[in-house]
């Protein structure tokens, strides 16, 4: 179990789907947001992420300014930034915006570096140098960077491990800094990451005098693994295995770092997964998006280390995810309150959280698992959260973004009811809090990472798309439909006879009906939903066609809120209805179960793209006499009006303007 | 318009559902609340409300421990209590509880003076008059009388009129006194608070140099009329007026108390009713109950001064709550932030507010309405509030309420789901914030009061149940079987031949079908569902019995949370199902609505109750093969079960252990 994550250089993806996402991340998202981090961009909001940088940089060189008296900044009403008083003039010297706005430069690098792995760009590279070169400056002697502590006052630097993000911050720039080291060979950054992380090797750790403390918002874990895995230094693999090992032991580090307030109603620790230890842990509970970054952690070591038992927890914690706690867009964390899992089978609709970076996460730690053992539940819900709860979260034109990632829409109701205000109608320019669009960026731009591991001899396809990727002594190139068809064409051309194994994934969505026709014989086997073919020799052709009928499918009976709606899928892709094409009032709308659901290739969202058409009916109504007010009337059997239902995919909504949207529709 | 409220002594109430309820107050609710005024059940939370008293008291005469410097008390998690360190001994001089803590005294007393009306008890009587000294000596020397800032610092008084409760406890205060004085003579109370209003009266209004705000929760409006029209002070009414009149003037007085913070994403004023002037308010907003509260102060100053713009807005603002944002049990408040209304047509049902005290101030509101004209939409509503969302506030026992009163609860719900926690699936014992159990005992004490009013010649009965009033020279028996049946029988009796008019509401509920029976010919005409009798002379029998078929009801099509399910009602008696009776998952019930509604009367509540047998069919979901996850399904036809569904009264559930409730059921 030790299977590899793949060189995103040895991926060339050519794929009408994905290049133009790809392209779209690219050519409008990384310029936009290199924008964004310089507070170029008028209609959004300051981010400060290189203004932060730059007056570190500044103390840094004159170390006279470095005070040590840490200067509480001003946070305002909008959720705990810092803001200038006159944000047209912010101060040179001052730190704004949130406390992990550092990681906002981390996204971008990553995102550029691996954009320039598959598509070289002098310019974009250059302005990443230069980039570089500001925050390289805001580092410390000895090795910390942080802006925020470097700009308040260093005396109470990891003094506040739970509520703050200085080892967020070290995750993102390993991650950024490995990602801009593979692509372009340079290693100034990962040698600043490098010396950051050793810094931090230094201060935590279980020897005496060290902090034995761990990240409140996770990503250290799996970043110092990566780094591990990418530098052959065992001392970041030890930390992040200190990191996951300490998580949650008792007494509980986050108490007592802030002692609980009397009468507190739930002990924040669940929020951080730090309320036991993680090989305890069989629920996942709290902020989804630090759930998941966790357990890619852990997942990581369970793979390096051969820990059964962190394997076994890992497997337990995917089963209270994907069985209990998903949407059926492979949305994660069903309320808003904390960005968190709800209990299991608590899925409401039009209230739920799912916020995009959640299901990216989600994406991480299903690729890790993949690592561990292909089965193809990782895969499945690995792509149903990609054609679903995460390109949701970008516009069609790459320049707007969701957040949060309802299943049913009501724009009334949104506005009026506070208890729906995280939920937004449209998708918004920018956030104050910009993680979802950057994580977008770096997993869009990352995407044939996902797409294959390898393992000895074998390589997995987990997922389809038009792309190359060489293994040992056998190129393959694959052709795909996917998500318009079911169509899969794979080429393999190997000089002579190879030991090389291709394992397919046959998607469950199809049901295992599927069409395979190759040009010569090959040996296969089915294991965990994957197809293992070997016997190449020469050229060989495979064409696989999985069925891709348009499905009925209801949630589990236990989920209160789907009960009698169902949802329409076909193949990866959920459905949903707008009003746009169905008018107002969604909830009238029933389905015919019995009818056939017709296709229909539309081009209104550029690409050709599926769109359905069901049979239904819209109830209407009928009134009756009053009981005590007219807001209640006796009842009286409603009339139907027969309709045809169109069905768009789920990522494609609120590309038309404003409407009410849902999912679900009713049985 | 000027319809009469009826002096509590002259309604004397004999009535087998009526009679029990003021029984269970008398016997157990005032004294348990007595004790819990004293901090002496050790299972609740300790009120400190006499404690505070007794302490103000102590400072009063001391006079030179009164300083004027502010010591702000400490606030605890739970909610703004100032609790003490070690609860087992409060110091002597503190005040603790919640700003307004003084008012739990003043709903007591005002209970207790209802309750001695109609039911002399002199130990009772000795009880309060210790009380009413205790309270008395706390008054400073100007009038003043509020003991948080007595104990605290005075330099603060009414510095915080928004979210302080000074003159919300003035009107309690005064509405305590009446009562009290109404029941037994006794006017020390009575000119306690003539003294406080007096200083208030000194302090604010138009004058210069005198404050130009007004409460932050409303109350004392009303209060203060009523004090006119006990005492006959025109000053009373004059300030009243003057803090309705000075409501959401431009410039908003709160807004300048407390200037908003910047981005903050509402107007705070509108929580208060305080946004704009209140006759240009057409839509209930905010705090469900300070809302009502306001109203029914407004519709006291229509009623005495003839404004008919202030009418219009009470006219605007009944229909808005009515018609457009009323749970069918007469709950109003859809939302728990704020504990506020939500917009037209937004009545989710398992995260309600639908507070207790919100559908007492409907009643206040409504009988208000009707002293201006009887129309039986007023009226309607009143019986409907009390029958359903009001008495659900209390259990059987009288020992346990709620503040919340959901139409739907799944118990694993509400205990895990962060958003839900306002709502109890159980009734509990006593609240910190204590205000819905002594409002219950206030309402039912003078049960009477709502019941009838008179203007000139006319008796309204507005609310039937077994009781006597005189009105001139007649006098009016009324038995009554409602609720448990529509039966009702008055018998009149005057001397010779009466000019007195008796006017019956013909409930709505009965759908204008209805019998009736005079012993002899009466001269009857039928106005704004009221049916006028007139022409007594010696004794006269009137039989009268109101259909009370059990109906199957439907919300608004308007409603999104209610499309598909309907409640069951009978009379003014909305019914609900429970798990003890209909098992698990009630939103898997669906009634059949071509079979009638059978009736049982059940003696499981104590008095004999009708409950109700509805033909019905439980859906079963059937498995088929997976989507991506075992949470999602293929669609396949349910199966059903033929099922009798058991309902019972809604205000009786949650009497018979925790389960699910659901109020609506699948159609």
């Amino acid at each position: 179990m030790n299977g590899q994550h793949v060189d995103i250089k040895k991926v060339r993806i050519d794929d009408e789907f994905w290049s133009t996402k790809q392209e779209l991340i690219r050519r409008k998202v990384l310029p936009y947001q290199w924008e964004i981090l310089n507070d170029r961009v008028p209609e959004a909001a300051p981010s400060y992420c290189m203004h932060n940088f730059k007056a570190a940089g500044r103390l840094n060189k004159n170390r006279e300014l470095l005070g040590n008296a840490f200067r509480e900044p001003v946070y305002t009403f909008r959720g705990f930034e810092a803001l200038p008083e006159d944000p047209s003039s912010p101060k040179e010297d001052e730190f704004y915006g949130f406390v992990f706005q550092d990681s906002d430069f981390s996204k971008w690098i990553e995102a550029v570096g691996y954009s320039l792995a598959t598509h070289p760009d002098k310019e974009l590279e250059a302005v990443a140098d230069g980039a570089i070169d500001i925050v390289c400056e805001a580092q410390l002697p000895n090795g910390y960077l942080d802006t925020y502590y470097i700009i308040n006052g260093m005396d109470r630097s990891f003094k506040d491990l739970r509520d703050h993000h200085e080892l967020y911050c070290l995750g993102h720039l390993i991650e950024g800094s490995i990602s801009y080291y593979e692509a372009t060979g340079k290693d100034k950054l990962l040698k600043a990451a490098c010396r950051f992380a050793d810094y931090v090797d230094s201060v935590f750790g279980y020897e005496e005098g060290k902090i034995k403390g761990y990240p409140g918002h996770e990503i250290a874990e799996m970043a110092l693994f990566r780094l591990y895995e990418t530098t052959g230094e065992e001392r970041y693999k030890k930390l992040a295995e200190y990191f996951i090992d300490e998580r949650g032991q008792a007494p509980l580090y986050f108490d007592m770092e802030h002692p609980t307030p009397k009468g507190q109603p739930y002990k924040i620790d669940y929020y951080h997964q730090a309320h036991i230890p993680v090989r305890e842990q069989t629920e996942a509970v709290g902020h989804a998006v630090r759930a998941v970054y966790l357990y890619s952690g852990m997942a990581d070591m369970a793979r390096l280390s051969g820990d059964k038992r962190l394997l076994e927890a890992c497997d337990k914690l995917w089963d209270s995810i994907t069985k209990e706690k998903m949407y059926i867009t492979g949305g994660i964390g069903a309320t808003h309150l904390g960005e968190a899992f709800s209990f299991p089978y608590d899925l409401p609709n039009d209230t739920d959280y799912a916020e995009t970076c959640a299901s990216i996460g989600l994406v991480f730690f299903a690729r890790r698992m993949l690592q561990i053992r292909a089965d193809r539940k990782y895969s499945d819900v690995m792509e149903l959260a990609l054609f679903n709860g995460i390109l949701s979260g970008i516009s069609l034109d790459g320049t707007s973004f969701f957040y949060v990632n309802p299943l049913e829409v009501i724009p009334e109701a949104v506005k009026k009811d506070e208890r729906k205000w995280h939920i937004k109608p449209v998708r918004q320019k920018w956030f104050g809090c910009a993680c979802c669009p950057p994580n977008l960026a770096r997993l869009v731009a990352s995407i044939g990472t996902y797409a294959y591991t390898t393992e000895g001899d074998t390589v997995y396809a987990h997922l389809y798309m038009g792309s190359e990727i060489s293994h040992k002594d056998t190129e393959f190139k694959f052709e795909s439909d996917i998500p318009n068809s079911g169509k899969v064409k794979v080429t393999a051309n190997t000089s002579g006879r190879s030991d090389v194994v291709l394992a397919l994934r046959i998607p469950s969505w199809c049901g295992d009906k599927y069409e395979i026709k190759t040009s010569r014989e090959l040996i296969s086997e089915v294991r965990g939903g994957y197809l293992y073919l070997k016997g190449f020799e020469g050229e060989t052709v495979i064409d696989i066609e999985f069925s891709m009928k348009p499905l009925i499918v209801v949630a589990d009976n236990k989920v209160t809120e789907d009960k009698g709606r169902c949802a329409v899928v076909r193949g990866p892709v959920v459905y949903c209805m707008e009003e746009k094409d169905n008018g107002k009032s969604l909830r009238d709308i029933h389905i015919d179960t019995d009818t056939s659901i017709e296709e229909e290739i539309t081009t209104e969202f550029g690409l050709p793209t599926v769109a359905l058409k069901a049979s239904g009916y819209r109830k209407i109504s009928v009134s009756e006499g009053d009981y005590i007010s007219p807001l209640y009337k006796t009842y009286k059997k409603e009339e139907t009006e027969d309709i045809k239902i169109r069905l768009i995919p789920y990522r494609l909504w609120a590309n038309r303007g404003e409407g009410e949207m849902s999912v679900y529709i009713g049985l």
